[in-house]
């Protein structure tokens, strides 16, 4: 007995909600497959697309972590699950490689064990892996890849998600340079006090990045996505930012930033078309500076984790 | 040809949205009578309770310099004006005390000339006389006396300012301790940085209460009624603020905090009879230290500014 499934990429911040937004893609992501085993524990039998680079000792990995506190929740510590891991998008993307593996895993663990917890409450355990791979337990990729569509977490402790409507014509384009950004380093750069002004700033957005998305209004969702606080530092992690955001902005994306911690790029956009035109604007900016790029476009995905096979 | 017009005393901040969110209150609010005249230019012909201490020279009254501009806007400079201000709200109560005469002025005004500029657009004018009152041109007690309601001013540069929609059954109670906070001190109290923290936190609360806003959930506006920037510090200027707070959410108020720069306390609750029960368990609670208040209590303004005759 065994199932497959897929959870998707995220998009954490959101430009101004930094560790408090985030937005399911609806490619790329990861794939886990999880078997009954007669033989008790969690084990990982099989990774794929990693280069060798994830543990496949369960108690380091942030899969296999999240599955065994998921077990041990529901009283069911004894219960045997092999575990492969099919790697399906690229690491440090700051596109939530490790929550789509995390999401994947442990949704796919409640679904073969008959669903005895509910969709949201799988949270803490997928969070519980987050912490294996980013050192805190961050909810800004998993609690979007968990539930779908554009999340608030609103509070940590206690946690507090509360899912945003989504406009019917809101895409999402992201771009992956391919240049390596770790998400410690990217925190590391951040100070621990940031100026009043600014932050009044940034909150100003946020509330109007949230009352865009229940008025369905692309210009109030447009102009509340700026970043006065976060980006301008990331942003020198990575080369030909200002021009690739430009180049964005020009093509009629209604606004965008770093993906969570870079050196991925998104934009939002109202339709398909434009998000196609911004995707490809923003390739061939990275590309003049001799970068080379991966490009998703996709609506944003409201399911979240599904069951393949 | 004179009018006579009402504006509301408001609540600026309210709780996590320091700069950015303020509402309107039923009551109380200042009266601004104004008579065409044959003399050009604008006169302060009388001022009443404000136990003199307001300037009646227009270039030095909140009023007078916002009409002012007003008739400069609107190419109307040698319009002769009389204004008639009576104050019927407290100074320095930080419930918007100078933008409700202010509001009633530029609206009356606009009223008495035939309406050449739409409500909405007289708050850069309304500004320019908390800019005289205050030191600077703040929005969050202006813009609600303006528009009504509940208001959220995403950006100052450029103004952009969001009318939010108001829950059915949100009663606002305020209590007014006979103490006096200047605007100026209070905003002195605070510091140019803050914790990267607390404004994660801070933003996470104002897109919550914005989205229990639109989404009439009264938890998920009480959850998100908070303050951990601004109110832990000015807070101490308020004697019993604490205790004052306590009893207002031990007698079922959402939450609440400080008014503006205070001393008053704002509540939101739901429905008329819990408001009632929290403004009379908040002026026991000063009252216990020997504090007198003054007591509002009503659903939020949807109104804004009225024209009573």
């Amino acid at each position: 007995m065994s199932i497959r499934v897929f959870a998707p990429a995220t998009v954490a911040n959101v430009a101004c909600g930094y560790d408090v937004l985030g937005l399911a893609l609806g490619q790329p992501g990861d794939e886990v497959i999880i078997k009954k085993s007669d033989k008790a524990g969690v084990r990982i039998t099989e990774i794929t697309g990693d280069d060798g680079r994830l543990p496949t000792d369960p108690l380091k990995n942030t899969v296999g972590i999240s599955v065994i506190k998921y077990l041990e929740a529901i009283g069911a510590k004894e219960q045997g699950l092999e575990i492969t891991l099919h790697k399906k998008m690229p690491f440090g993307s700051g596109l939530g490689s490790s929550a789509a593996s995390t999401v994947a895993g442990v949704f796919a663990a409640n679904e073969l064990l008959g669903k005895p917890l509910t969709q949201e409450n799988l949270l803490p355990f997928a969070m519980e892996g987050e912490r294996v791979a980013c050192g805190s337990a961050h909810a800004d990729n998993v609690a979007p890849a968990l539930y779908g569509g554009i999340v608030l977490i609103r509070s940590y402790k206690p946690l507090d998600v509360i899912k945003l409507p989504v406009p019917s014509e809101l895409y999402v384009t992201v771009v992956h340079p391919h240049i390596e950004v770790a998400t410690k380093d990217a925190r590391q750069i951040l100070k621990s006090n940031i100026s009043f002004q600014r932050a009044i700033e940034q909150w100003g957005n946020v509330g109007g990045l949230v009352a865009g998305l229940y008025q369905e209004d692309y210009d109030l969702i447009s102009r509340s996505l700026k970043d006065v606080v976060v980006e301008p530092v990331r942003s020198i992690l990575i080369p030909g930012f200002e021009s690739v955001k430009q180049a964005a902005l020009d093509n009629g994306a209604l606004g965008g930033s770093i993906s969570g911690s870079g050196p991925s790029i998104f934009s939002l956009c109202k339709g398909e078309e434009i998000a196609g035109q911004v995707a490809e604007a923003k390739r061939k900016a990275f590309s003049e500076i001799g970068i080379h790029c991966d490009v998703y476009v996709s609506p944003v995905n409201q399911a979240g984790p599904i069951v393949l096979d």
